[in-house]
């Protein structure tokens, strides 16, 4: 099974511009793959990054600079006529762990998928040769409809590490809560701490 | 075990005030308990609603006005003395699935724990006599802090639906993509639907 990677090199994460610099962001997005990249190898496969233009991973990298969609779908009709099955796991699940992958990647089903909060789809893995993915609006549902349109069985991951894709500045409230590694790490170093008020739990940047 | 289900009785869902009405909260909550009994049930045990004060559930209520701290507490601490295991399911589980709740109460742990997204604890099993719980704040981390300090084994449940408490808006979404119950089709039948703007689903009242 290959397991593909997208990784959006240029600008990534526009959604944290309001808590961090356009370098922080680039450098927290980077480590963010390597803490997907360390999560699929423990799993014991080896990652592929799909990125938009050149990037340093230490992993092998492909360059595509069309939309996610497009390029996820020429990964797939190559793999489909080689008879292999693809994994698409997102770059910025800095929660996932080799477990939550592992329940992922080992069903038997033609398509595993773990929605996303919010109703996109942050991993899944692809073994009918005519499900093709559709990353635009409501994924999640969207994915569901194309398998059922071509006849594949489904099975839904029911994760939360792997439901939050870290997008917005709530979500660094799981990193800081749930995750250990590079990104874990990365915030810290740059200030961010748990900070509690009466309803729920956020961050604040010292 | 025995299977608790804490509900706040009165102005329940204050967060979800600037979508519903304080009658349609009380409606809605009614919904999420319902499919939160439903599930459970169709685990094979039986729920216990423990509510700030009487309510008509379709279950055994026992009546306890003190704080949500306190009153699992006196329960945990009665079912200590029985050496008896405890789950305490929150009553706004409106995802929740008798496949995910059994995932929680299928473990060996001392302490069984399905962290909310943003700190919370929203589901838990409790099989060792010292353990208490404390809602307030980060409940996760102090929860795994607590286990620690009593010598109690923690086993954490990774589930999106688990980890998915109903309380904003934005939570609405994934009733709506995920949950197929009584909250599902209250909050249908309130004129709420999917809508998609370029970077996360949200929903629309109608």
């Amino acid at each position: 099974m290959r397991v593909v990677v997208p990784y959006a090199a240029s600008e990534p994460k526009t959604r944290l511009a309001d808590v961090l610099s356009p370098d922080e962001r680039s450098a927290f997005a980077d480590a963010m793959l390597a803490d997907v990249r360390d999560a699929v190898r423990a799993t014991g496969r080896e990652p592929e990054v799909l990125a938009t233009a050149p990037v340093d991973a230490d992993a092998p990298v492909t360059v595509d600079d069309r939309a996610l969609t497009d390029a996820v779908n020429a990964v797939l009709a190559d793999a489909a006529s080689a008879n292999e099955a693809v994994a698409v796991v997102m770059a910025d699940l800095a929660l996932a762990t080799p477990d939550a992958l592992s329940r992922l990647f080992e069903t038997d089903a033609d398509l595993a998928i773990a929605p996303g909060r919010g109703g996109g789809t942050n991993a899944l893995v692809v073994r009918h040769p005519e499900f093709r993915v559709d990353y635009h609006g409501t994924s999640f549902l969207d994915h569901l409809e194309i398998a059922r349109s071509v006849g594949a069985e489904v099975e839904v991951v029911d994760s939360h590490r792997l439901a939050t894709d870290v997008d917005e500045r709530a979500d660094l409230t799981e990193v800081l809560i749930h995750a250990d590694g590079a990104s874990f790490e990365w915030l810290q170093s740059a200030g961010f701490a748990l900070a509690s008020d009466e309803s729920r739990v956020g961050v604040v940047r010292e």
